[in-house]
Order: C-alpha cells, then structure tokens, then sequence
C-alpha cells in the first residue's frame, strides 16, 4: 500500500467535468420529468444505511458492499441500490400512505467490488417504483414507463427483453426436483448469457433425452406474442404455465400501450437481483452489449420492512447512457465576457445583469488595457469591453 | 448496542419525501441556474476520496470525517466539503485548464459527530469557487454571486457579514505576540459568537489597558463603509492595515454592483475553515439564527493538489435553507387519474399520453367499475372514466 499522492482520487470512482455533467444533467432532467408526467414523484434516501436492515435485504451480495462501523460500532453500508431504501420508507414514513404509491428517484449507488474489474463503484441510477399495484397492468406500465424515459433521455434504438423469474424456476424444478444448486448453476449461465456453458451444463445433468430437449429449447423461446403460446406447449409445471398466461396478459396490455413494437419477450432472462419474483426486463441500445436498463416486480421485499404489498420497478444505467449511448443533448452555451475598468464597472455590471436577466450567461472581468490581443475569444460567444469614457465596444 | 429493526434509518440522516424534494429541488435548480448565468459550470466529484489526501486538507477535523478501509487496507473518506474535492480537480483533470475557472456544484456532504447533537450527518450544500482571481474584484464578485443565489432560492431578507481573517490575525499577533494558545482562545470565542466569552478571555491575559480596549473595539466593528476608516485607527499592524484597505476596495465592487445594501463589515467574523486566507462571508436570513452561506478566499489549498494558484467560493447551507426558510415554492401539481376498462384500454392510454404530451401529470388506473365513489378524488385535479361502449366521462 502505497501513500496516495495530492491528486489522486481512488480507483473505481470519478470525477465529471462540466461536458459531461452537462450531458448527466439531461438525462436526469428529462427522464424525472417523463416520470413526474406518470405521477411518480421524487424521493431521496440517505447515502448511508443500516447494514442489518437495508444492507442485508438489498441482494448485493456481501462482498460488494462498502461497509464501515459508525462511531456507536453499528456496521453501515453504503446503498447499493434505491428500491430497498424505498421499501424501508414504505414501511416508515409512507406506512399509512393509501396504495397505489408511484416514486422516482436519480441517486448515486455503490458497490464495493467493481473497481477490481474497472467497473466503476460508485455511480448513477435514475427509476421508479409502483408500489400496490398487482395485476399485469401495473407491469405493463412500469414497462411502458422504462421505454417512455428511455426516449427523453434521447436513446434512439433500443429494445426491451422481457421475462419471468417462475416460468424459469418451474422448468427447472420439473426437469431437476429438489436439486437446487444444478438449478442455481443453470440460473448462473442464463443470468451471465452463457448459452454455451448452459447447453455444456445440461449435458452435465442425468436427464431423459426429452427433458434436455425441452430445456434447450428454452434459449429459442425469444419473440413477440407467438413465444407465449410455444412456452405453454413446453411445459405442464403449474408455476411455468401460470407465468405465461401472467406474460401474456402483460403484453395484452402492452399492446394497448402501442408499444410491443419495442418489446421481445425472451424466457432466458431471469433478473439480476435475488428479490425478484415475477416478470422481469432489461433494456438494451444497439451501441451497446449490456443492459441501459432493468427491472421487474419485487412482491416479497416491502414485508422485509413491515408492510407486506407488491411492487414493480426499474431503473436506468444512467452511466451507461452517458457514456455509451449517442443522445441529442444541446452543445453548451458560450459565455459572454465583459470587460470593464474602474471608472465603467457600475455601467459593466449593469450591463451584465441585464443580459443574466435574458437568460444568458455573462462572465465579467477587470482589465486596465482590455482589448480582444490579450483574450482569446476563442471560450466566449463575445466580448464587450466597457472603458471609462467611450462607449462600450462590441466585437 | 442494539439489532436496528427493518424500517429504521440512521440516526442524523433523513429520508425527503416528495413534497420536501420540491423545495430542495426549487432551492437547487434555481441557484444553479443562477450559477449557470455567471459562467459558473457544475462539476461532480465522486462521494469517497482518500483519506491521506483530500481527507487530510479538507479542515474538517478527524473527528468529524467519516473514514472506512477499501478493500486494499486505505483510509477513505465520505467528502465533508466539496471545495477541497474541486481543489484536487484543478491539480489533476483540470491542471492545464486556463485561468479564471468558475465551477459550480450541488452536493451532498458527511460530517459525523454532528448526528450527536441531534444535527445532520450528511447535508447538502450548492456553490460555486472562482480559481485564479486574486483581487478584490474577485472576492466582490463571489459575494455578489452568493447574493444572486439566495435571492434566485427564494430568501426574501438577508444579510451578509464580511469580514477578514487577516485583520484579527494582526490585530492578535499585535496585541498577544508569539502567544498562539491565547489567539486560537479568542479566535474560539469570536467563532462561536460568544463576545461574552470574547471579554472574559481578555481580561484573563496579561494585557495593558489600552491593547484590552483596543481588542474589545473590535466588537464594534460592525456596520458600512465607515467601518473600514474607523479600523484602520485602530491598529497599526501592517497585515491588519493591509486587510482593511483590501476589504475597503471590495466594498467599492459590492457597490458598483450595487448590493451593498445587503453587506456589513463585521471585523470579528473569521470564517469557520482553517484554509481561509482572506476575506470571510457569512450570510444570515432573517428567520434564521445560524448563517445560510458562508465563503472566503482560500489561497493557499490549491498548492496541497499541485496547482499553486489563489481561489475564493462560497456555497449556501442548503438544508437550512429548506428547512428554516419560507420560500415562494409552488404547490406541486395534482394529477389527472384516468380509469379504464379492458376493452377501453387503447383509447384511455391515448389520451393520456396526449395530455403528458401538454406537460400534465397523468395516473391511469384499471378499474371494471370505477365510479368516484370508489376514488377518493382528493388527491386529483380531475378524474376521467374511460369505459367500454360509453364515452369518456370526466368528473
């Protein structure tokens, strides 16, 4: 271990200049606006949280959570996400706030282990939860909400991947009874879209030639509506069957949305979180291989903290966006300088804040002998130099 | 120490619900707006920084730092200010940007003992540095922003006192030579405006009558312009003469930009940050006993980060401002709820995209037989019932 120098900021976290923040600040504008027009409306938690209560039920896992003690030796985290802070409101704060409940939020979040990957540890998220709402069309709405800020953010082509964490866990407790970590290893290589090292796994596995084949051909089971009726043909599993004609339902009202055009639906997706428990998505650019959103319906964790309702949620990568993502965001406005001496800074000044009044964006600055040699003109939108006893010179 | 239960939080930190994150948003989008106009752009650095350096030069005591190992065994730190952050940029990312910069921030900081006495661990805070200014148009200019933010946040009756740590530094070494415990003392007094304590303190040290009279004058340093002559009487040392002519020729930019009305020269001010190195601010609201910003010129942080170079900021105490202060925030808007039957579920969607689409905020509800009966319509502006076979009713 090294003394970090003067200028170091750690690894795994960063610094945003002004362009970029430039760029942040429009997808987090436009996107809490989308969500305001849907009627959810703003939290903020803190930063720092209980590791026993909202640490523990967040499905980070525990290595990944940054971890401190506070000064009476309780462990604290850091959040790692924003829909278990907001579970632990609905269960507080929000107890007796009559249902259906609709929240946003833009927030930082952070994970522990990243930084060894280059993967960043500390970073941005902007979603939303529904809380109270079960029924397909509370999924169906999350999911049109997801696509709705997708497109204020300026994401021009995308496309959500849409699941069911029961279908997935029927299939696999029929074909393999019991057998929870063959389950779990077969969960791993889908949640890592690993096809490969699922078929490889499978062949692994004592299964009858039929049940094989009926898992295989789990990974052709991607596309519109037609998917649902193949998937009620694989499988007799009550859980699997339910979780379709749930699916179904959802892309009904998807339908009505006029929005299945941007939706696949594809029974290999099974949520990166462990709270999940029914239908989830992801969404995906076409600049990029990993997801620029995520979400699904969550009906266990709200009674974690004491209020036992449903909900489903999203979140956007925000960084993702900002980083890998083409958007439309306005090229940053070019100050105006204005020059002045002594004797003209009362008519400088009056000057500048009657263009601040215009809504544009003046710089001011003292200079004796003021001409555009010893500026260069090249930051600014113009310069006007104000000298004592001539008129202002614009140029 | 005991198991904190699911729905507790921190203690010292807080949960915003939403109509609360309006006002702390109003209070952010505004000033930030206001910065914007000035040339100042927002900049965001990460949470976690290094114990050993930004850590070390932030002034915020060891104590009050939160600190955690990352998983190489180095002390972090959660930023208890966002002007030493910003003083590690300009040597890093920023090291061969040209002089002035002008950044601006919106931030949330960490200060742990304070949850102690029942005040706020982690808070926000938006302001603004000036890098590369050294003159008092510099420091005019930083007050004269700060004006400009807390009127753009809505404050309708404040002050700022100005002052300069030079002056009591010279006035001190003056009156107490060499006696740096017996300064720091007074200094202790003066900070926590305890001019009781201030009187105490003197009459304890071995001072003639004439230099105890002289330093009790100080006490009476406070008002306009006429302040700055009536110093320079009062002592003859050359860095305390020095800061009064520096603060006399502030008081003319404060005037040229016409808001010395808002300004009094308040000698016994020394800023509450051990980087201060001129003059000091604070701004007080009239419902308010605690000040709502303070700032000053730190010349000599930015060398600790390896870019010699003088600054001046300020940033507005955020939370007190939305906690203490009546701002003219409008009330947030209710939302139009749209019900709807399976069969009306395209056209009830359609028309509320077309109303989001005007800017309204819109709710949708599935409902087979929704009524106002069975919707308390408080919490709308208006109530649509779409249904199938009948026209849409709006109630």
């Amino acid at each position: 271990m090294s003394k970090p120098k003067g200028f170091e900021k750690p690894t795994g976290v960063r610094d945003y200049l002004p362009h970029v923040v430039s760029k942040l600040r429009y997808i987090e504008e436009n996107v809490l606006q989308s969500m305001s027009q849907w009627g959810y409306r703003q939290i903020i938690t803190p930063t720092l949280e209980y590791y026993d209560t909202v640490g523990v039920a967040s499905s980070t896992s525990d290595r990944k959570l940054y971890k401190m003690l506070n000064n009476r030796g309780t462990t604290m985290v850091l959040r790692s996400d924003m829909t278990t802070p907001i579970a632990r409101v609905m269960g507080s704060l929000l107890k007796e706030e009559p249902l259906p409940i609709r929240l946003a939020y833009h927030a930082n979040v952070f994970r522990s282990i990243e930084e060894e990957a280059g993967r960043e540890a500390e970073f941005f998220q902007t979603g939303a939860e529904l809380v109270g709402v079960d029924s397909p069309e509370g999924d169906a709405e999350v999911i049109a909400l997801a696509i709705a800020c997708l497109q204020a953010a300026g994401v021009q082509n995308f496309k959500i991947s849409l699941g069911h964490v029961g279908f997935l866990s029927g299939l696999l407790e029929e074909a393999l009874p019991g057998k929870v970590r063959e389950q779990e290893a077969l969960k791993d290589r889908l949640l890592n879209r690993d096809f490969v090292g699922f078929r490889e796994q499978l062949s692994a596995f004592n299964l009858s030639n039929a049940q094989r084949s009926e898992l295989e051909g789990l990974l052709r089971l991607r596309g519109a509506a037609e998917i649902c009726e193949q998937a009620l043909e694989i499988s007799n599993n009550e859980q699997a069957s339910a979780s379709i004609r749930h699916l179904c339902k959802v892309w009904e009202v998807l339908e009505a949305y006029d929005i299945s055009k941007y939706v696949m639906i594809d029974l290999t997706m099974i949520g990166n979180f462990s709270y999940y428990t029914g239908m989830v998505f992801e969404g995906y650019a076409a600049e990029l291989g990993s997801p620029i959103c995520s979400g699904g319906r969550y009906d266990n964790l709200l009674a974690q903290f004491g209020r036992s309702v449903v909900a489903t949620g999203f979140a956007l990568k925000t960084n993702r966006i900002l980083d890998g993502v083409q958007l439309p965001v306005p090229q940053p406005e070019k100050p105006i300088m204005v020059t002045y001496d002594a004797a003209s800074r009362r008519e400088a000044f009056a000057h500048a804040a009657s263009l601040r009044k215009q809504g544009k964006m003046v710089v001011t600055e003292y200079a004796i002998e003021a001409t555009n040699d010893n500026l260069s003109s090249d930051g600014y939108g113009e310069i006007v130099h104000f000298k004592s006893g001539s008129p202002a010179i614009s140029q």
